[in-house]
């Protein structure tokens, strides 16, 4: 017997030996726990698993893989109930009634994506029972299940009633036709179009179990800077190809629709959207995607956007462009998400104002199935910004969150960062507009403005790399963006344990330590890249490093210096009345907290202010001191994890300590730079010492400026 | 201690699950045979091994993983020899008297990189021995006797004696530095830049450890069409990490050089050959390449061809540009790789023939660390081409076998297409320049002339693909090449045997069935592409798919039309003495019987000869219908790999049968859409009926004419 499972597990025909990683937060680990093991053992001893529909022939294989992994042993299910089943599975039409009973209520408030796991009590017997009212929750709530037990969680009593607050929990990849990933830093497009549809490469099931286990039930699959070629038959029968690989699991697949591609695949001469015949391209166009894919999710829109095509481009607006590819899909019940990140080249104005100043007139304009995506700040996914302030200002409109969990200005995938930490800051923001207590999550979740569409995407971080993502702690980011995208208002500690559990170790001399470690990596990168609300410093185009001394890019607005502002007097972005304003576009008592120095928080310090190099922060230190010593804190900090890590070598495998402590050396050697390179571009205009506890750099500002990139990673396509 | 053991193993926080085909044909599944077993469990009983150095710990680590998982144990050595040993691996220098005795005649004749396995009887016990002069021979030692276990074969009075029969054996990757790879087809490049030299990537050690198991010991890294950047100081130390990560498997790092580097990275205004601060420059940048990797192999060039740089700018010729490189290198004992693919849109000749027009005349004059390296036929890398007339010609010049691993011209990664079948027919070819006899093979390793610089070079078929090529088989091109270019007389039919009992399975009902087909796959495929000798009739740029009625490009040479010349009188393109007289470059008697369709190989006809259309084959069949039962027949071919492999489910895993089942969907596709493609194009001038047996096309010329494909992958980047 032991030999015979031994086999199973063992043989390499069937199994290769990779570096850890690709397994994900769902490796199910064995349990070794006397205790546990016997507890988990007993509730799998007979288990009833109603299965008559693909998401539950996917929920059932993804029990007997976790369960089979943790206990060890193959599991076995049962095809009818009998009394003595230890676990029952099934939707509430196929319930017992004794067990009914005890779930009904739970049942009646968790709609149909929830789910309900209870230790019910039959003749003196405990019966694990997983109900939900429809398929999908029955495999959500198989996960969960999964994930209490990695998590080495007792079962007895065990009640967990649960549903999503967010209809859309979407990722967005930024994928191009030829692989290449935009602001991808985690090896190439996992979509392998030269080989569908054909080929279903045994990822997109790993990707689509991976999104299923923390409720994303949306992806968009292509690039918002959008090649048309995409809606062109060839393409559609690739994407019905990996539709289909994904419905199991209860994602439906969106694709970016370029404005243009009326004239660029449709022999059009325009693509106006008042156009009857563009119109008519558009609604024939939905009418074939729909004949191919019946669930397909909708459009993901970028339309005049840093020289994307839109309705502008024939002197309509967004509402114009949205409605017409709204009403093409309504019938279907399909989306149109058009995101609102547009800034102008031909606007003098502040570009953090531009988004705002253009959508809020148009609230309550969009048709039904319109949503607005909105990047969480004003800028572009900074390491720190303010909330966005068209959150809560469109109340007749379905606003969308937008989180980057790829890194573009957080260090690629060579930094660990954990990102929920700034998402947790994003939705806990209060936007006052119905009074203290308006979050962005109430805005986001639709609680504020009674919505029942809404969504949440993150761009997603993932790649053809062994490990998805390029860093294994950049795993954390896909997970966390999942569970937030589920319920915006758990904690970032609770996802840091729950993900520390599953992917690594139950052990708490390595949990604590390395929860500890992710909940500050977050704040390590703000203080080495952009302390106190400095933002877009970064190298161009790539924003590969600093460069906070380029100028002469043809936009104003994508120049760092647009954005610091730093000269011999001071440092920052006058936000205030005195300079942009940009304060009035946030509710009160926030705009007038921003607008005084002294109470706006000085994280947000030089967001808002242009303030003098000796001008006094809370701690007593100049400003000047201040930034140094910020940044020097940054780099202390990514020394502080290298110093955990290293401490965390007897609980993992020498392989994933290694590769973890290969990334942490680049890590502190790029925070080294950034402090280095920033202190001594500002230190011309400040023409002041470094103060004491600040390193000096060991190379000079002319040999900072003179490193080129040329290849550095997620660059645009030239295509495009 | 079962238990401990498979924590070992089934741990998934150490390794994931990932479909099979990571691990190449080093899966070492476990024995199961229990004949077997006892006897590899004897052998393995007490090993003494002799681990002084990097190669050595190299060595004994892959020992201990490869036995440990066939037995099913962790394996144990010992640190001194002594006569309880049944296992000693040790180097002449370190082995007991006794032993010497039985194995000082073999280790004389195996040089430095040969190794001897052989069963010694030492006072009445067996003990088997791996010995050789140099650590590298050791490593080599004991990834054969792994591979000979792997084979399930039997150790009593084993005897091997090996050592390579070509010096340089050596993969080109065409990777650039955007991590695209030029004609390649699984994934993208493995080498990380972004993330070197901190970051070593697992992979890079399998790739070596993958290599050093069929005796590569040569890696171009960079594309042949070259960034000069490579050669920077930010790129060199990035180079020296991967040189390092790969010295213990016996692996030399070589760079593609750009001709124009030195004005291009070195600020000068000239790359003339015969400028003495060109020659400064290539002399310096060889020192500041060693002083990091003191074991650097050297330069490979590709200069004037396809619009590379080279010498000719200059009004110089390929010697000079050569010899330049080669003096730089020769302090170092670095070599230089000279490309001898040439071919000049200012030459109204036949392409076929102009390399060796240009070099020939060339022989004898390159400095002693020159080679010449010659693509094995005079086109380029086509499913069949008679071999390249310049092999033999040339017998004072090292000439190198430049072989395409990667299937440019063989249908990408996604048909199932065996090549060592397609080297051994060029390495079997006779060139009759010194006699019957005068085989490629004897040519490219040094003993038709007495040569001791030999190499061959494979264009690597490697990414970043799971299974690392794409098609799960595709590793056995590159297993083959590596086989061949160790021993360039091995049968393909051997190598056959050896990679699918390392990969798959030794049940003879698998072995049997597999081997016979991979054996008939490159014959499926010139049939169902490139019949009779027809050849470049590919679509342009990317060669994905039939092209045969291009006919615009610009230069006339890169037109399939200029290949086929299909008109109303016939098809095929005359070399003969009424023609281009390329036939004039082959050695008597071979010339003559080329010249003569009666004569002319039948694979080679239309080559060679432009014939009607109702020319009579030797089969009876006229020249139409036989071009088409040839396309058919190519279909058929696929359609009985497809019944092979539906027959092979018992003996695999599902998702290894799985996917090869989708690929030859893939290839069955293409199949037909080649045949059909062709003879709608070809017939257009034969103005003659498919014969019978042949399946009418559902599809028209147009059709196949309008399909395009803007991102079929491994096009050249657009930075080139």
């Amino acid at each position: 017997m032991t030999i015979g499972v031994m086999i199973l597990c063992c043989t390499s025909q069937t199994f290769g030996q990779v570096p850890s990683g690709y397994d994900l937060w769902l490796g199910y680990g064995k349990i070794e726990n006397v205790e546990l093991l016997r507890q988990y053992e007993q509730a799998a001893t007979s288990i009833y698993f109603q299965n008559n529909s693909e998401i539950l022939e996917a929920a059932q294989k993804e029990l007997k893989r976790g369960l089979g992994s943790m206990l060890d042993r193959a599991v076995d299910f049962t095809d009818s109930f009998s009394t003595a089943n230890s676990m029952v599975i099934a939707k509430k039409a196929g319930l017992d009634k004794a067990i009914m009973k005890s779930v009904a209520a739970d049942l009646d408030r968790i709609g149909k994506e929830g789910f309900v796991i209870k230790s019910v009590q039959l003749k003196d017997k405990d019966i694990l029972v997983i109900s939900a009212n429809e398929d999908i929750g029955i495999l959500y709530g198989v996960f969960r299940l999964l994930r209490f037990m990695q998590g080495h969680k007792t079962l007895s009593s065990i009640s967990l009633v649960d549903a999503p607050k967010i209809a859309i929990r979407m990722l967005n990849h930024w994928d191009n036709l030829d692989r290449t990933v935009e602001h991808g830093y985690a090896g190439f497009s996992l979509w392998n179009w030269q080989k569908l549809p054909e080929y279903i490469d045994r990822r997109y099931i790993d990707y689509a179990r991976a999104n299923a286990s923390i409720g994303i039930n949306a992806v968009s699959l292509t690039n918002v800077n959008a090649n048309a070629l995409i809606l062109t038959p060839m393409y559609l029968e690739k994407v019905r190809a990996l539709a289909e690989a994904f419905r199991p699991y209860g994602i439906k697949v969106y694709l970016t629709a370029r404005f243009s591609a009326p004239i660029e695949i449709g022999g059009l001469r325009s693509a106006d959207p008042l156009n009857a015949e563009v119109q008519q391209w558009w609604n024939d166009k939905a009418e074939e995607i729909y004949a191919q894919i019946p669930d397909f999710g909708g459009f993901l829109v970028k339309a005049n956007s840093e020289g994307q095509p839109g309705p502008q481009n024939y002197g309509r607006n967004h509402v114009d462009g949205a409605n017409m590819m709204a009403r093409a899909l309504q019938p279907f019940d399909g989306k149109v998400i058009w995101r609102a990140f547009v800034y102008s080249e031909h606007d003098a104005d502040d570009r953090a104002k531009q988004a705002y100043s253009e959508f809020v007139p148009y609230d309550g304009q969009f048709m039904e199935n319109v949503l607005v995506q909105t990047k969480n700040g004003a800028i572009d996914f900074q390491p720190r910004e303010p909330f966005h302030p068209m959150f809560g200002a469109m109340p007749n409109t379905p606003l969308m969150m937008e989180f980057q969990i790829t890194q573009e200005y957080l260090g690629f995938s060579t930094h660990l960062v954990f990102l929920p930490k700034l998402f947790e800051e994003v939705l806990d923001a209060d936007t006052y507009l119905k009074g203290k207590g308006s979050t962005v999550a109430k805005v986001i979740d639709g609680s504020l403005h009674d919505k029942k569409m809404t969504g949440m995407a993150g761009v997603a971080n993932i790649g053809t790399d062994l490990n998805w993502t390029g860093h294994p702690f950049a795993q954390a980011n896909w997970y966390g963006f999942g569970r937030l995208a589920w319920d915006p208002y758990l904690s970032s500690e609770t996802i840091a344990d729950e993900w520390i559990r599953a992917t690594f170790s139950n052990d708490p001399k390595f949990v604590g330590p390395v929860r500890k470690m992710l909940l500050t990596s977050r704040e390590a990168v703000v203080n080495y890249m952009n302390p106190l609300g400095l933002h877009h410093i970064f190298d161009t185009g790539h924003h590969y490093g600093p460069g906070p001394w380029v100028s002469e890019l043809s936009r104003p607005e994508w120049n760092p210096t647009y954005y610091h502002k730093a000269d011999e007097y001071g440092i920052g972005f006058d936000r205030t009345p005195t300079g942009s304003n940009a304060t009035e576009q946030y509710a009160e008592p926030l705009r007038s907290m921003l607008n005084d120095p002294k109470t706006c928080p000085e994280e947000y310090l030089l967001w808002f202010h242009h303030l003098p190099w000796d001008y006094t922060l809370r701690n007593g230190h100049t400003l000047w001191d201040g930034i140094a010593l910020k940044y020097q804190e940054g780099v202390d900090q990514v020394q502080d994890m290298r110093t955990t890590w290293k401490n965390m070598e007897p609980y993992i495998s020498k392989a994933q300590h290694e590769e973890v402590w290969m990334l942490l050396e680049i890590q502190l050697k790029e925070a080294r730079w950034w402090r280095d390179a920033c202190l001594l571009y500002f230190q011309t205009y400040s023409k002041k010492e470094l103060p004491e506890g600040v390193e000096k750099p060991t190379r000079t500002l002319e040999y900072f400026k003179s490193l080129k990139f040329l290849f550095a990673p997620g660059i645009r396509p030239r295509w495009d």
